[in-house]
């Protein structure tokens, strides 16, 4: 099954969710149906009556049978206005509300909602007369289609969730029921589908940092604002090292900026015509300045670079900063890690001359790849290239040849990768990185990001070998991205039972009684003496001792349960042949305790 | 000289200064005139003239020739009525000003400026009645005294800069010339003052920062928010991995805060009612969130804390962050690193029992020592205590126990201490550490401190051993205090040639001409075998190339404009010996590279 008749299958579904809704409570009134990742919602307004997860089976029940019948999706249009008539009759408020702003405003309306999933049968710029429905049974709804031919075709599906949803979006607007359905061609698919549901359920970050004292939330603090343990910490710090080192290792410069700016640096960028509205504004209260805290980092590093004069032969210059940025999300759409309104990123800008991206896009691919590898995560990228479209800023030989030169540099790092006309940013290519978890999802991690814009709005120059003045390109660059939102990804991809080398606790040591622990101390000179260098440098080894009164089953379980990867059970025995009882998740071995140190660097 | 006749006779000399200024300009309007730290100055309003520094001889002459007479300085006293006729006789529209506040307010009069400064005779709360004037010659001012008793006892003295300055502090008044001069007992003790104050300048960080390259400001992002080049960063890093390093090694374990946070936290804290317009606001434009900058980072450190239950096992708990501050400072205050709005604190807090604050105390005073003996300052520490006032909190058990624990760990520390009542915040105790720079500044750095009330107001607990849950005690604790002010004392006191570990440049290497090119590989393989390993673990060798067709002499010249510890300069002669000539400040020799090594080690 293709795409697109996955899709005209799911919205099938969405009809079918709501001509089961109405068949149940005869009152409802619809919102707006679409398709989504894996499956569709309707969202669905029902006065005082709540949905629950309780209801699913009998909505299902409904929804079988109205698949049972084999009606066909029939498409027919009307008048604009006899569909008005046809919403208000039916006491359809929503869709009469939509129906009038297209008509008022023509295919601009609803620039809140995606009109195609309205499926109004409208085309371009043109005025709108006649507007299309769908109707199996008696179920008729506002439409563009395409559908399904007959309710039969639908394939396997189960409702999932229920969520509240204002209408549009707004919170101004009144609250309607969001009903989640997943969907797809076979039950086998939605079986993996639904095991995949179940396995993120377990490995979800939220529950797992609060189970391993990973981070925490702070009602006083406020929404989207975490506070990092000394566990997260360690990951926070291992992976930023980690991304530093590798660029640092290409000649990489740290540099740090303040997390507040005059918004003058934004007017000047030109970020603040496009986002401040995103942003959060700093008052002070000394003097009349008007301030932001940062959402990016390049306006800053852009200051770095004009602070000196700059010469072709100094170029590239290249800046690193581990820095957190804040964006002014909405704290409905905040959870866990995943999206949060302090976000730490890795970022890296590197000022250079045209002919030098290739070299500095290689250099930076052979990172990413390093990086993920690592931690055993596929990567795929996207090269998003300008098309014949307007608004692409910067001469067209420069998208030629940086374009050339970014597809050069993926090819040569055996990237897997495919290209997309028309999804470059209005002032430069780019390369997105996908990365697919241990249970099948893909995340969108590290970016590369050429940028032909702001070096000229802030004036950026070096002279060439001839004496002129130059402008420098930008690539915008950043590995793990949000720091927050990779370790949402990477606790659940790990399910918490992080590598060694990272891992915040590596190993504990378990006595078993208390004649060992002059043996114990043997074992921690050689812990002591060990310092990792792959595939961080100067990684010490984190330990700990339980040498509790406590049983052996018992330290075991603990360890367990905080997902140490090396335990060290230490015994008589042990202490007598000059040994340790290595436990890990593979099991358990014995070793001497001079090959300690030489297994931990091998993990 | 004790410090009060120092201070009767710069004070005099204030009013020296006024009656030459009187006499040149006799329309000449004061303000006042108070004593500072190493001379004086006074405010004078002289309409369009303007006072510069090429009229100070003139003024220098006048003032010794009102000295040559040898008049006595005369105490009289006047009703209070009578002295506002006097100043409005006289012309003197501030001191007119002074004198009807005073009136109306009794003593509370003129909270902006120092009372006694302004030597208004009035006692205790008591109802203004008479006020106290001094006259020399013919020149008479409204004045608390004391004086020295003749013109000819005031020292020697210097005018030393003019500045603007408003009336009172206030923007909205009028702006009057502050001329400032500094005056000691002896000629030879001023002419000490004034070459510490010529080599101040010569040190001064903010054309050393420039011209070292460590940090630039930016209009665009605005005052007081300096951005750190890579040369500074690597200053920033190691200074505060340094930092950290002396504190991990005693248990302490890092965290992650935000930069923003819910006023809420403030309001729990106390800090808001306190600080609340010292703080930078911040303005949720998704949300109604009332938010602002962190200006400190012990609340927020508390609910990383709370997150989880405590046992007194457990005890103590030492969180460590190296994080930026905000504080909303005035604009007119803000110069260079030493005053900035965005302050990077290598803070720890410490949560512990009761019993255990001697040993932490111990701890960090060790690792303040180790650091400030590493960059050659000396320490001395004031121990803070409480008087028998109002307003402390904690029981006076917990503050006589824990005053006790503070300075039996400074005497256990060797540190050079003086104690003074009455000077402890008034949640606890503290140590103030004072460093003394290379041109004998005293600056302050470090601070422990003790706090008995943030604890309880947060309801942070621990469980004892008989399972009753206790307070714990908290300890604040700073090394380097703001790394930016910190890093302008140290510019300062290494007058840019920063020790061998911490120099972002350590190495460059200089050819003398292209046939060693293959041995400078070899020196670099050296180089980039060397770890330091003191002060701060795993410092790599930061080293860089110049094999430009130059002459040796202009090589030398730019490595030494740019302070770099170590020059090797390498000629063919080296090439054949297995050399390499060494250049540092203290000269060059010849070392054999293969103990290159070791002869940077103990650098």
């Amino acid at each position: 099954m293709n795409d697109e008749q996955l899709h005209a299958m799911r919205h099938s579904l969405a009809h079918i969710t709501a001509a089961a809704v109405q068949r149940l409570w005869p009152d409802a009134k619809f919102g707006v149906g679409p398709v989504v990742d894996n499956g569709f919602y309707y969202d669905i307004d029902l006065g005082e009556i709540k949905i629950s997860e309780a209801n699913f089976p009998k909505i299902e029940k409904e929804m079988r049978g109205i698949i049972g019948y084999g009606d066909d999706f029939e498409r027919f249009e009307m008048p604009i206005d006899q569909a008005i008539d046809w919403a208000r009759e039916n006491h359809q408020p929503y869709k009469e509300e939509l129906l009038n702003d297209l008509k008022r405003s023509g295919t601009t309306v609803a620039k809140d909602l995606d009109v195609s999933e309205l499926g109004l049968a409208t085309d371009g710029d043109s005025a709108v007369e006649n507007v299309s429905f769908y109707k199996n049974g008696n179920f008729v709804d506002l439409c563009r289609g395409p559908h399904v031919a007959n309710t039969k075709d639908v394939g396997a599906f189960k409702l999932l969730r229920v969520a509240g949803a204002y209408w549009r979006g707004n919170e101004k607007n009144p609250q309607m029921q969001r009903l989640y359905g997943v969907a797809f061609a076979t039950q086998e698919e939605l079986d993996q589908h639904l095991e995949m549901l179940e396995q993120a359920k377990l490995r979800d970050h939220r529950r797992l940092g609060k189970e391993l004292d990973i981070y925490t939330v702070s009602q006083l603090v406020g929404a989207g604002l975490p506070l990092f343990t000394p566990r997260g910490t360690i990951l926070r710090d291992l992976f930023a090292s980690y991304s530093n080192q590798l660029r640092l290792g290409f000649g990489f410069q740290k540099v740090w900026t303040p997390h507040i700016t005059k918004t003058d640096l934004y007017e000047t960028s030109g970020h603040w015509a496009k986002f401040g509205d995103e942003l959060f504004l700093v008052t002070s209260q000394e003097t009349d300045d008007k301030m932001a805290l940062k959402p990016m980092n390049c306006p800053h590093h852009t200051q770095i670079y004009a602070s000196r004069p700059r010469s072709y032969r100094d170029m590239p210059i290249r800046y690193l900063e581990t820095t957190t940025d804040y964006r002014d999300e909405k704290t409905g759409e905040l959870g866990g890690l995943n999206r949060v309104r302090s976000l730490t990123q890795d970022d890296s800008h590197v000022f250079c001359r045209p002919d030098q991206i290739e070299a500095e896009i290689n250099n930076l691919l052979a990172s990413a790849r390093e990086l993920y590898s690592t931690i055993d995560m596929n990567l795929r990228v996207r090269l998003s290239y300008r098309d014949d479209g307007d608004g692409y800023l910067g001469e067209q030989s420069l998208w030629d040849s940086a374009q050339a030169q970014l597809k050069a540099a993926v090819v040569s790092n055996k990237l897997d990768y495919f290209e997309q006309d028309g999804e470059a940013a209005f002032y430069g290519p780019k390369i997105d990185f996908m990365a697919t978890d241990a249970i099948g999802r893909e995340h969108q991690v590290a970016t590369v990001q050429l940028d032909f814009v702001q070096p000229g709005r802030f004036g950026l120059q070096y002279t060439d070998a001839e004496g002129n003045a130059q402008t420098p390109v930008m690539i915008h660059c950043a590995l793990l991205g949000s720091i927050e939102r990779f370790l949402s990804v990477f606790i659940e991809h790990t399910a918490g039972w992080f590598p060694f080398w990272v891992a915040p606790e590596q190993v504990r040591i378990l006595t078993i009684n208390d004649t060992v622990l002059d043996y114990v101390d043997e074992v921690k000179a050689v812990l002591n003496g060990l310092t990792l260098m792959k595939p961080v440098k100067y990684n010490e080894i984190r330990y700990t001792l339980d040498d509790r009164n406590e049983s052996l089953g018992k330290k075991i379980r603990e360890a367990t349960t905080w997902k140490i990867p090396v335990q060290l059970i230490i015994g008589q025995q042990d202490k007598d042949n000059q040994e340790v009882s290595v436990r890990t998740q593979s099991g358990e071995e014995k070793l001497k305790l001079d090959e300690l140190a030489t297994y931990l660097q091998k993990l």
